[in-house]
């Protein structure tokens, strides 16, 4: 393999780190290229699922004898202690590397201190490097650490002036097939994927990460989750099939709201401690509304159809804006072309008061 | 002035043309590039103002005995007419110009025949040299020449969930200080606003083109339509006030339609009769979906906020689309960051059935 810079190294196990996205949860996807001396790539890895070894063990496999005196790039801080494996930072130190380059350091109290268990054993270690790619890369479980909670994804399809449905109902398809094969692929890279009963109850969906064209499913498949206080959910619902597991989450088990309904923070409490890390909130209107309203939205994807419809029910509902000062404010990320729609990624801002 | 080539003439020809946009009407907008024999632009022209001197006579004014034996790059066939001004065809042949390169041909029956004439005195005329570009510039224009009414071009300011107001009634402001400082330019550029009684009523918008920072009026305003059946508009609505010329549309001036509203297709060829080839349709809801329920929006811009509102009135009401099948499609040709907002431009694809 060729020589590479470290930058050029560090672009590498990010790439690498995102294919674990979907398949890691409770534990943070990880990449890492290691470097012989030259500069030459002698091993590369990532962390593929939770239980089996990390990206680090992977790449020092890889390599062998290479690594000796050579450079780990890794996308995360090594880990310090014996989870399911053994910690990194003695493989690392074992291996004989001489210097390991980090992006993002380790919020998890638990797994930290590597950096300083590596400098003890003399390796040079260099924080930082693309940091901020490294952290978007990972940000459903450095959300999860730091704030003890799943990081929700609220995703929607519209058109251009907000509908979700014509007036009669219909909405086969407001988006394209290259926007909902998108979501297919976004489906893949959360832990659960989450509606409201009413969603089940006029729509019947499957909620399956699937190939649109043949149907045939993902290896790995989301928990798929009703938020369904009353327990309305039909015996018969598609979601019901036995595709990928699915929880009827019902006030009765999760709590209640003062409005009794499902309580939505505790819904994400119990969704954490199941080690899930990223949730992709499916809908319906009242549902985002309620998750918009609680402050529980962390990202939100708008996919909207190049249409006018001038009826028909609205994308979101309530979600406690009453008046235009307390309007939800996104900051955009990105807006992308996908087939005919536009895809608009937005990060709403803490919310006043 | 140094050397260029036809295609860059033609690129500049079409700027020109462009600062026309908005005084011209009902003439075309006109760019003229003369360049010598060598090849050096010698003379530079644009129609500025109905009535004015056309483009090519103001390049030729500038060249003076440069022209001779030269090229003339022009956005539009030269007129073979004597209008308010003489036909520039034979301001061509008299200076000498040994070739002609246009853009686009007259589709006007009474000033085409430009190109022949200019054949016939022994010009070489070359036609077609980005065509493309001069007909967007001077879509307005054309339209009404082919269809016999004015280019509509209705504008909506929504959040991303399509709200153009919140709960409460309230939407300043919605869109951001730049993207309203883009609809002031738009304004700028069109021969009328018009706006249904509603918006008047609620708002007292001033409709006028203006800056925003100051107050200070552009030197040419639009005509201000108010589109009231019955005559509602206050009369101290500031629509009113001397800053442009208004009109109140009533039905009585200008027909009904069978729900005793003003009739659409009437108002556009009344405004068609005054002169006014771009209409610039500011809303609200209910009149926007009224022409396009008529199919009489020949383009859309959108400016989309990123906020959430889950509450509140639509961007756009009832547009004759009761199921999916009849959504009313656009092809998207621009998509624009202007400040935080969306600029989204489309053009409503002709309706089925
Ligand atoms: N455009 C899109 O992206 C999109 C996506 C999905 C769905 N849809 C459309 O949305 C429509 C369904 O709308 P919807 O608003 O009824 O569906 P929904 O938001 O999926 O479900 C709402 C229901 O969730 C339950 N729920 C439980 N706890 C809640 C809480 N804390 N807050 C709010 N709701 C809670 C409530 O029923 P209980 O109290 O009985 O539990 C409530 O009626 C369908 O027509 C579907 O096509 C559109
Ligand atoms: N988001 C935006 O871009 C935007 C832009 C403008 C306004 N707005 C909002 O829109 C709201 C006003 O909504 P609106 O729908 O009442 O206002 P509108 O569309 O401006 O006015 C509607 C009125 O136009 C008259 N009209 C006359 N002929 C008509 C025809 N052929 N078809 C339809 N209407 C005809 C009707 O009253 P008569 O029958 O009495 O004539 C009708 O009630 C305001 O709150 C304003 O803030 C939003």
């Amino acid at each position: 393999m060729a020589s590479v810079s470290i930058d050029e190294a560090m672009r590498r196990a990010i790439g690498l780190a995102a294919r674990g996205l979907g398949t890691t949860s409770p534990n943070p996807v990880v990449g890492c290229v290691l470097l012989d001396p030259a500069g030459e790539v002698v091993g590369e890895g990532f962390h593929a699922y939770a239980g089996g070894p990390h990206a680090e063990i992977v790449a020092l496999a890889q390599a062998g004898e290479r690594a000796r005196g050579g450079t780990a790039v890794v996308t995360l801080e090594p880990c310090n202690h014996t989870g399911r494996t053994g910690p990194c930072t003695s493989a690392l130190i074992q291996a004989g590397v001489a210097r390991v380059v980090l992006a993002v350091t380790d919020p998890n109290p638990v797994a930290a201190g590597g950096a300083a268990t590596l400098r003890a054993a003399g390796i040079e270690v260099v924080t930082g490097v693309r940091a901020d790619e490294a952290e978007a890369g990972n940000i459903a479980w450095l959300h999860a650490v730091r704030h003890g909670r799943p990081f929700v994804i609220w995703k929607y399809a519209a058109t251009l002036d907000g509908r979700s449905a014509a007036a009669d109902g219909t909405s086969m398809w407001i988006t394209s097939e290259a926007a909902r094969t998108d979501v297919h692929a976004l489906r893949a890279t959360v832990d659960a994927v989450v509606v409201g009963v009413g969603t089940v109850l006029a729509d019947d969906p499957r909620l399956t990460a699937r190939n649109l064209r043949d149907g045939s499913l993902a290896i790995r498949q989301p928990l798929r989750v009703v938020v369904d206080s009353a327990g309305r959910t039909p015996v018969g619902a598609r979601v019901r099939d036995g595709a990928a597991r699915t929880w009827v989450a019902t006030a009765a088990e999760v709590g209640a709201d003062p409005d009794g309904r499902v309580d939505l923070t505790a819904l994400l409490d119990l969704l954490h401690a199941r080690g899930v890390r990223a949730v992709l909130l499916e809908g319906g209107p009242q549902l985002a509304g309620a998750f918009l309203a609680a402050g529980l939205v962390d990202r939100v994807i708008g996919y909207l159809a190049p249409k006018l419809l001038g009826a028909g029910p609205a994308a979101l509902g309530d979600a406690g804006v009453w008046t235009i000062g307390d309007v939800i404010d996104l900051d955009i990320t990105d807006v992308t072309r996908v087939g005919p729609d536009l895809r608009i990624t937005g990060l709403p801002r803490s919310r006043k008061g």
